[in-house]
């Protein structure tokens, strides 16, 4: 959809406050149209941050559809979306501000996230009693990775987002030699720019 | 300060919507002594949260007086924090849209966290490499574990919070036994209305 795209073009060049007139001309609609869809500027934010989720999730399917051990398809997508942080920052500005998307149970990484949760229970690699509850805490630890990644620029991305993966899949019942091992294995390339 | 209580009493009420006259008002103060501390009614809100979560730690701090193993400490702390999200929601609320606050280094909750955390280490109670991004995660776990309790009304939060402190305490490199030891002890009450 033409609203969300300018949305997206204007998050990534950092132009959060620009009015709503400026989007729906960049998008070539009218104000009605606008109105029709979105009741701020600030919900049309999180329906095309929404949408990066969903196309970040797509992505990570994948990159990870070759991979059988479910905990290394676990860890290969925290990881990369712990680089997402550091790599996409005017987006994850505005997710950080609108986290209730990441934890949101329908769409984008949480569904996925929950597969693959369950998935690493059934093949034994983890140990979780509430996959739910365990979710939340994972999307929670993903994003205090994403506020250091933001608050500390020198801050290694990938060293630090693999220690947290670490921590995260220990959560999981791994044994930290897992956890490692799993964590130490190759990344596919992701292009995280458009 | 008169703004702060003021608008603490407006969060408890779950009156988010007021006009900054009306807080005036409440506080009994003019209109410009509201602009010469606060830009806006939002950045009121974050203060009466961030003293709230000041005010948290310093009940935490005097609840915990008593208890000599830092793990235990670090324990009673994140399993009534957890229960605090049930039990005081109009203020959990404001805190989950300005979870910045929560990690914010020098007030609050923070800096208390990492000193258990460092003193847990120092007991030799916790294996953590690097304590800032540890606490992040931790942070984060309570920010998940908050928006479930929010979102899963129904939810047992005493048995939830427990859940996730448990998890935490294992991430912190504790051995699943002693995470469930230390998450067994009885805990201090602790008044959630003032």
């Amino acid at each position: 959809m033409a609203l969300i795209k300018a949305a997206q073009s204007m998050i990534a060049v950092g132009k959060l406050n620009v009015p709503v007139l400026e989007i729906t001309q960049a998008a070539d609609v009218g104000m009605g149209s606008f109105y029709n869809h979105f009741d701020s500027k600030e919900e049309l934010f999180e329906a095309a941050v929404a949408d990066v989720l969903d196309s970040h999730g797509a992505v990570l399917d994948l990159l990870t559809s070759g991979i059988e051990d479910p905990a290394a398809v676990f860890a290969c997508s925290f990881r990369l979306s712990g680089r997402f942080f550091r790599e996409r920052p005017q987006e994850s500005r505005i997710l950080l501000a609108n986290w209730g998307a990441l934890l949101s149970a329908d769409r984008g990484l949480a569904p996925r996230a929950l597969r693959d949760i369950k998935a690493g229970v059934a093949a034994g690699r983890f140990h979780v009693e509430d996959p739910e509850l365990t979710l939340a805490v994972a999307a929670g630890a993903l994003l205090g990775l994403g506020h250091l990644l933001q608050s500390q620029p020198d801050r290694d991305a990938g060293a630090t987002a693999d220690a947290v993966t670490e921590d995260v899949l220990r959560l999981f019942g791994m044994s930290p030699e897992d956890a490692h091992q799993v964590c130490l294995l190759p990344l596919p390339d992701m292009l995280f720019q458009e």
